[in-house]
């Protein structure tokens, strides 16, 4: 994955068939690039609709979407990191189904792109703290969405 | 909530309205009845499917619907407690949005109510590991489902 952002980790994960309903991996503790758990909430994101830009100062988030298909789209704006500039997007969803690991200083925006219900869950290192995140406007970050 | 049988426990979790798409929690670090972080993952069911019976020797199981509709039973057969040959049964939804945090060594089993995806999360205090859980038939436990 050379296409990755530095501190942007795509692990492939396993969905297990199951007449009566799947099964779907999400984290573990003993997954390589698991640190602690801080909090899990789930976000919904409704279709064309866009979330974002957010950049957290401290949280790694471990990014799921086990209903719908959801467009996440990273910004690395750091100017110390090999990655600078670049932006990475990718679609997740039950078909395309990979934990979406993004460490803290990188600028994340999704849009919804299901027309159900686009859930993302989000397992976070810490707990929701708003004073450690900064937003802006869609607009201010040029991206072609 | 006196129905409730002894080690289970029902969290009332907050949805935060948004006009771009609710933001639901579900479990924190911070919260009473949190201990360890061992692993999260998801279950579908589908409509009128049951998925059980099952009983946890080591694992708190913290269950969540995000999405769809199901209906939990758990039965208690540990002789000495409180609530000996108890069974507890809710449904859980958006719309009745908890969480369930179920103790070891109490029998589970769920079932599919709502017509699109019915979506469990459980997050756990120790990995999947089918050496700690027993499974017996759902008619073996009887329960007019």
């Amino acid at each position: 994955m050379d296409c990755l952002i530095n501190g942007v980790h795509l692990t492939k994960l396993k969905i297990i068939p199951n007449e009566k309903g799947n099964v779907m991996h999400a984290l573990k503790k003993s997954d390589e690039n698991f640190t602690e758990f801080g909090e899990a909430y789930f976000t919904f994101v409704k279709k064309n609709v866009i979330k974002g830009w957010k950049k957290h100062l401290q949280m790694t988030l471990n990014l799921l979407v086990p209903n719908g298909e959801v467009k996440f789209v990273l910004f690395d704006d750091r100017s110390d990191s090999k990655t600078f500039m670049q932006f990475f997007e990718i679609i997740l969803s039950q078909q395309n189904y990979y934990r979406l690991t993004v460490s803290p200083c990188i600028w994340v925006a999704f849009k919804g792109i299901g027309n159900g219900d686009n859930l993302v869950l989000n397992i976070a290192n810490i707990e929701h703290n708003p004073d450690e995140a900064i937003n802006c406007e869609i607009s201010e970050i040029e991206y072609k969405w």
